[in-house]
């Protein structure tokens, strides 16, 4: 197999600078031999090469397709309007590998896109936080964390060079189908962010409480709705990007609080059995006892 | 004012160990002269006394009704149980102060039981885990914590004799009608714990795929979940004894999820607007810009 070599990353924020900060620790073995951050946004591209996110900032799209690998960090609706308008660009035998949270749009528009000598996969690392830009990188976040590969069509090369390139990132390379990605996303990440988000909005909606309400929240509201501070444009999009899986999930949700409800009007027996299926389930996911 | 003097702790679990581990640390300025623990299970209150919540394990309930000041620090149907039973055995000059997380049951219970020469106040420290027992009490968890107190009836001493034991205690006392506590207190946090729930039951119910879905969740699944983990009848009995506004509060919420649900068919620009409400809520909530 080919080296890594020349790696472009696309969109210079928390995701591209981890990205870039992993493979410039962890890619030589690899054969990465430069780390690049092109950004819509020169100063953010700047910052993130500041922050080590990578050697040199890419000035324009010509030096982007001149790369051997290329990494989409941008959000969602992004990722797939470059691919849109540049896809058909990139020169055979480029890795095209991107880091977007829904993965069916992404593998359909790079098989309709992307000409077939271009080994492109889709990815999604499971790591990072509600926060945005170069600053939010956290150094390390990549290790150890999945890093799931959705291949967009059969080609070992892809598989073999993404694999290598999230193995030289610290993190473990999971290949999954982009539709299977897709349905259980919805349920551990993209249906949190919107379950997170109404419950800032109603909490927020005291009126004239306001003063008291900051001093009556604990550490419980502050984890349940973490996600609601992401980045309101990054969420849609992906969210929108998967919206049958999510409206699924919203569905099943909508039956869980049923079940909550009706079990608090039974009586305290009741809502503990149910709450209990709810509490048995994170050990499961989780894996605790 | 008088000093606090024996103080006596019904409950050794989190709530009862935290409370004991930070009065033996910064009650004897305010007159504390001995920190006691009673539990139902001894075993329990023998493990919160190793760990300094306590300097002494309290045989029964007449060394319970000896003390100067008797914090009930049990889950709140318990707390409800133990006014009903013994409320009306406290010797008059007694501080009472309870730590349940719904105040309008307990401070109704202390009017109805307590007789009025005992100085009895409701009281809810906003701190602590999702954890169960004397080892989740974190040290120093209490310290510039809010401890909201409500009272039961008009009575200066009981307000005088409670702000010192939690100023003592490193938290900072909060006056606020029961009434009020609940109406916010349903929105913050036991609110929160029914979402939770409901989550992490959508989530480990995906049948087959039980593998993938423990490798696709991420921190965003760990912190949206975490109080899924509470003890569930710790959680029931809290959310029974403040159903009236649970239950409104649950009718806002399906309400929030609705907006967000209409918005994701809108499309992307629609619910970047409906999930930045969301996180200016949030922002507004913690005081953030």
């Amino acid at each position: 197999m080919r080296n890594l070599g020349q790696v472009a990353i696309v969109g210079a924020g928390q995701v591209g600078t981890m990205v870039g900060a992993a493979l410039l620790e962890g890619g030589r073995a690899a054969g990465v031999t430069s780390v690049a951050l092109y950004d819509a946004d020169p100063e953010v591209a700047r910052a993130a090469v500041a922050l080590g996110g990578g050697e040199l900032v890419l000035p324009d799209l010509g030096s982007v397709l001149a790369a051997d690998a290329v990494v989409l960090a941008m959000p969602l609706g992004e990722i797939l309007a470059w691919l849109q308008e540049f896809g058909s660009q990139l020169r055979p035998g480029t890795l095209l590998l991107d880091t977007g949270s829904a993965k069916s749009a992404v593998v359909a528009a790079m098989a309709r896109r992307v000409p077939p000598g271009v080994h492109a996969i889709g990815g999604h690392p499971m790591a990072g936080s509600e926060a945005s830009g170069p600053r939010a990188a956290v150094p390390g976040a990549l290790r150890g964390a999945v890093f799931a590969l959705s291949p967009c069509r059969a080609d070992d090369v892809a598989l073999a060079l993404a694999t290598a390139l999230v193995t030289a990132s610290g993190a473990s390379p999971l290949v999954v189908e982009a539709a299977d990605h897709d349905r259980l996303v919805a349920r551990t990440s993209h249906l949190p962010h919107l379950v997170a988000s109404a419950l800032a909005a109603v909490i927020a909606e005291v009126g004239d409480d306001l003063d008291l309400t900051q001093a009556l929240v604990g550490t419980g509201y502050r984890s349940t709705t973490r996600l609601a501070a992401s980045n309101s444009q990054m969420v849609a999009a992906f969210a929108t990007a998967n919206r049958v899986q999510l409206e699924a999930a919203l569905q099943e949700f909508r039956q869980a609080m049923d079940r909550l409800e009706i079990a608090l009007t039974a009586g305290p027996g009741a809502l503990e059995a149910a709450l209990a299926r709810g509490r048995a389930g994170r050990c499961l996911v989780l894996g605790q006892t």
